[in-house]
């Protein structure tokens, strides 16, 4: 950490400053420039509570040095980490796709999806059966049913799933029905049900929250793989900005960043990171491009009939299309040697 | 609603919209315009997922008319909700203030802080038993430990409490402890947490989520109301923008512009509204100034050596200098017989 | 134009609007829901000022119906116009690289790299001779003489140039010089400047506004488009967000909804789009797999000792790396029939 | 500045590092943590490109320790900025009232509204000649013929007036006619215009822009003392956030803020602050309670026929009201002494 005092710092404000600094554990090392003083403070990990350093008499800020996080961080693991769920590597070099509904709405519905996606050349299912919506009125999703159709649908595909955890009463009734546990953006800080997360034998699907930054999201997989679970899949789905003319502004330059500062795998959800289904296809290719190692869509048989989300559905047909696309181009961008290794922190 | 149809919309497609709106119990008008036609969509409160009909072919976008809330809503009260907690009176025309440490840190800290809150002229405690910490590193609270202090310090300084609750499985413990149970920010849509504090019998004060529109917000509140609890107190405690100055920014015109949508009492976060302690002064006396129910604050002793969020912490001796101050203006305001009726509709 | 009146708006309220409505020469068709009552107005294509209907008695809000801009929409030019400048063109269905300096630092400099440049494969070399700078002690560019430089290293290379504009008095001085004229980020609602630039007979390249609307940067591009000058290329930059880990959050979905509201090329800067050079080629990438017309990039032969922007810069070898990739994921997308088509209309 | 190493930086990295930080004139200071080393950079006021060190290989990030700004801070002019203009002070302890229309829509209407502004108790009369509108369609104000009739009615009210120029080409002009030159939001980083007003002896009320950070306002700021005129008063007027009830977000921290870094005045906009003339009196009130040194407010006789920006216009009666209610709340806060002496350093 480096504290950086006022301009007008007294002398006895400065040494006020080391004494606190020595109190929490820091050895201390100014600097004296020309207008002002600056602290660098030296060999604690992680104070509990640095900023109240920038509280004390003569002090005009302080300057975090070292990344909060650990277990996540690329220096931790830095060949990166794969997650194998069925036929699907996430992390390994080809594109996962995991593809479905945004809530499952019937028996006859999941199980047809899942063909359909199946056919499309998916490898993951995905489906709600808990579904947090800003309406109290809405569809909130078939529960406990929902799951149970969903785990027979994907069974007769012969595809995995991956289904939303809202409660950490239902971790371990949704554990039992998912190959994969997602997390929604909602609940992205939702520390008590991280912790339960971190306890559970499956990967978990972490978004990013509505307006995380970077490092909130990666502290966030960091209260999973501290709880012991380092299984976590990473998914951006847009953040919130200024701009309405998509539902959420799909952040792509947090593919090669996150990639660059954790070794975990990562996959982006354009569905939601637009929220308009004609956008779904230019920004999968995209995302391909960019260095994902899948997406995450939503699909369904009659989105104008859809319960959920229609409006950013994609139908069975887009999604076969969809599939054979990102897969082009992902080739494109891995027949390049410097490419296919994929760090961004060679590349440019 | 009114569909908005695109400029090259065939008859047939117009026709189609009207029978599928009319499939989901909605009574359709057409107007012709000159480039365009629109379709006014009458008669159902509230379908589940309207926006679908934004995805039909030639469909240019849909347009809500009705606000989504009901029961929290100006019209469904219109003289305004009043939640008396002790001597305190949220939404009775005096500014209640709320204050204390971000986290009980300790059953003689505790003591103290509830005796200098008390005699500050503060109405209400409050203090963390559970901490929502982005890092799983920092200090998480002293839980049920923190509980029953808190309990006690309000007890013998007479003050009632207001406390966090992060958990579904921990609200009817909470519960038992605190006066007013409190929602913060990062769990504003849990809403599985929401439903369950829907049953319960203690008002609760949910602060705005960090990028939370006011809609969602209300919305938010509407979970409690039509779960069965009406006693549900909303608290701004600013929102992110890309100004980095401040920890957030304070959005005081949500304070008037709630007061007009919604029967319920609002109270003001200047502390987490701007994450600098010198702030809290001022934003408190505009707080005041704009109509706000009332303040709350974090107080500390010592707050260069409080174990969390000591940069935004005010004193005693500055809480109470904060409490005269926001009383004068209060009345100030108040004296104005215009002003004194309170609703931004008559004003302006 | 909609007019959506309060729940408990009044008859003459509603009469008054009506009146005042047709006043600006609407014509009015009221529906009468059951909460509430909506006008449709009809008939007026632009009204000057239609917001201030918001304030009459009664009236809760208004909702435009049309888009308020006409020459750049795409219906106005359903087949898209192209713009050739040099041995490139925008919208032609080749990515354009444009390439270059963020500033002309001096005539040997510029000389070197524009050789660099189309050495590469690039087709437009960018150099900055007026440089609109955060701090007035920052350097502010060579001006005329490195408008001149440019020029005449562009000619030795056999590369056309695009260079910014400020003021409205150098317009016609840098139209002299430049191939293309450069509307820089914060220039973009400098209404007087863009009148300028509609009556000039050179492209200009229109970047989005740090915080500008899809609409708004539309609405921009129309002011030089109503002036006389139909050739404007737009230039996605990056908007400003809370994310602090780029300099800016590039809005890759902007480019499939530009092309689809408008008939213009759009290009795209991923230098100022992520501020970090390591980000430079996967979001080139992302930007070609996406759609875009084109992209625009900063190199410089020694990042290092660039006097402006160095950290977002690429050298000329990684420009042939860029150059080459960008062009595979291109032809990756294009020789998928469904995709060459183009219009993210068709897709999905 | 102090240059942080990434964990793994080689010594011969950081070696380089320190040979380029004294090539631009830095001394160096190394700190060897127990992850990485810290380097700080001492003696240099302002390098022209730091941020290039960035770049630099084993550099993980660099931090600036100086403010960017010299002329425009607070230690510059510890007492703060007075700005007389006709009766008023800005800066001199008592609360300017700036009102008027948005445009100047005809003679007999501006000599109007400059008697209504008058009797109103206001101090300063606000009328647009030269009007940035989003839309190339929309009044752009009445020009020359403008300044004339808004100078008369001036005179004729005897009040100052205050009106906004946006071309370099027409800053001679409106100088002859304007006591205070206004900056509009989207020429905050217009550098020439800002340039060009360094050399006028007028003061310049310099409008916040719509996504300006402080720090690049207070920047614009430093563009016009720097040319030479030291007459500037700074202008809140709302920043754009994902909020949409609002037209913007009035960012009243800004106020205390801005008052601690700089000795200039400041006023706060809450007519396009809030964009809803039924918030721009409890706004008022905020912004006198918060501390700022005016109020610049739009005042229509009739705002549903106004030409602009009729929405957030108030009428000569509540122009009354709110010169009262802005008063006692000024003086409410000004008769406590602690308060009366302004900064927020000392308060809390």
């Amino acid at each position: 950490m480096i504290v950086v005092m006022k301009a007008d710092a007294t002398r006895a404000q400065i040494a006020e400053v080391e004494t606190r600094l020595r109190e929490m554990g820091y050895r201390t090392h100014p600097i004296c420039g020309d207008e002002r003083t600056v602290i660098g403070a030296v060999g604690v990990t992680r104070a509990d509570n640095p900023e109240v350093i920038g509280k004390m008499a003569g002090v005009d800020r302080i300057v975090p040095i070292m990344k909060p996080y650990k277990l996540v961080s690329r220096e931790f693991n830095p060949v990166g980490t794969k997650i194998r769920v069925g036929d699907a590597v996430f992390g390994g070099g080809e594109m996962v796709v995991i593809a479905g509904p945004c809530a499952v709405e019937g028996e006859e519905m999941i199980h047809r999806v899942a063909q359909d996606v199946k056919r499309a050349g998916a490898s993951v299912l995905r489906g709600g059966a808990f579904k947090p919506r800003t309406s109290p009125y809405a569809f909130q999703g078939l529960e406990l049913e929902g799951l149970s159709m969903l785990r027979s649908a994907g069974k007769a595909a012969n595809l995995p799933v991956v289904t939303e955890v809202m409660d950490t009463r239902d971790v371990e009734m949704v554990s039992e029905y998912a190959d994969i546990i997602q997390v929604g953006a909602r609940n992205m800080q939702n520390f008590k049900l991280l912790k339960e997360l971190g306890h559970v034998r499956k990967p978990v699907l972490l978004k990013r929250g509505l307006a995380a930054t970077l490092e909130e999201w990666l502290m966030a997989a960091e209260y999973i793989l501290d709880g012991g679970n380092d299984q976590v899949i990473l998914c951006e789905r847009g953040i919130r900005t200024y701009e309405s003319a998509t539902r959420n502004t799909l952040d792509l330059s947090a593919v090669p960043l996150c990639k660059e500062f954790s070794h975990l795998p990562l996959v982006v959800d354009p569905s939601h990171g637009t929220g308009l289904a004609r956008l779904v296809l230019p920004m999968s290719r995209a995302a391909a491009a960019v260095g994902a190692d899948g997406i995450m869509v939503e699909v369904h048989p009659d989105p104008i009939r859809a319960m959920v989300d229609g409006q950013q559905s994609i139908t069975p047909a887009q999604l076969s299309v969809l599939v054979t696309e990102v897969k082009r181009v992902s080739a494109a961008v891995r027949t390049h040697p410097q490419v296919a290794s994929g760090s961004c922190k060679r590349a440019i």
